[in-house]
């Protein structure tokens, strides 16, 4: 199992399988089928048993996948069988959104810090969080050893907030700013436009 | 041009390829190559090229692309050359974040309406939309002939609401809510979840 030979695509689809299945044993269900999996997701069953096995044998012929099992092994792969430490940095609608969210614990996550370089926004508090000053960010980003940041400033600060957090240990941004960012070999960038996903359906509307 | 021959792989690069194009654009920058573009993206030269290519002949051999003409057709093939109107389900933080977001206008949509069923939200105001209830949605997504809306509600409600929105007429889903909609064929899902994105990073941490 090398991590450079899984190609990155099925590694997309996987929090989407751990999803399904952290939601199957919500409801105390136990086992269930590639088939039944697809269904849910909307992937072929096929392809769920191609991109599972790529991991090793966890499905018997006929008696299905075990759900605790599965999630176990998902998120042991994923690495998200912790709580990873992430800031989020622009704390306009988006990052009060993301900072209130309540959805990050059970899968691997935990908001540490929130930061702004508005003076009227340092200080005040947005759910349990003070938000702080990104003056402050790079030193604070270091002491925690932080590896994971929300970028949620403006299109046009984007590129260089990237840089001080890449430089100051981030190896992973989620980037809301719609622009596409420039970072160092070994730093993961993912992408979230509503506006690209939506222009990306309209090609199929009438 | 047949739709339905062009991958939806290279669908989904398209908006990325219109909103590199247009901040060039903003910067009062006329042409661009295949090379130029990857590097700001992060793509591959010959993938733009070939992508591109899909839809006809844009650039020259040495002397790049016309910027303005192809975002014309980007804008052309993606159906952006419009402004499509969409809702809201859901006024929570993200609901709320989404009404608040100024980036739709000059890239194809604006938002239309808003919803919740909560009757404290009901009547209350975000940014310039009234919060309109839930049970007269189908209704007035009717009326207006709407065909694209952004789902923000609880997890444990979102298929209902989903099945709503397709009776109304409903054909593209921006869903944000951790699971997976079934929907009809000839409706498009897409899925915004951050913590899926994180996840896909986490894989490749230490």
């Amino acid at each position: 199992m090398n991590a450079e030979k899984i190609p990155d695509i099925i590694i997309g689809r996987l929090p989407v399988y751990l999803r399904a299945l952290q939601r199957l044993s919500e409801k105390g269900i136990l086992t269930t089928s590639s088939q039944e999996l697809g269904e849910i997701i909307g992937i072929s069953a096929a392809q769920i048993r191609k991109d599972i096995s790529q991991f090793g044998e966890f499905g018997k012929q006929g008696t299905g996948y075990s759900i605790p099992f599965l999630i176990e092994r998902l998120r042991d792969i994923l690495k998200v069988d912790r709580a990873w430490e992430v800031v989020i940095v622009g704390m306009g609608d988006m990052g009060h959104a993301l900072a209130r969210y309540n959805g990050y614990s059970n899968r691997g996550f935990q908001i540490r810090m929130v930061f702004d370089n508005d003076p009227k926004k340092i200080g005040q508090k947005v759910g349990e969080f003070e938000i702080l000053d990104t003056t402050k960010m790079a030193e604070k980003i270091k002491q925690n050893k932080i590896k994971i940041a929300m970028l949620t400033v403006p299109a046009a600060a984007a590129q260089e907030v990237a840089d001080e957090l890449v430089k100051a240990g981030v190896k992973a941004i989620l980037n809301y700013a719609p622009i596409s960012l420039n970072v160092a070999n070994g730093v993961r960038v993912q992408y979230i436009d509503p506006v690209a996903h939506l222009q990306r359906m309209t090609y199929y509307l009438d």
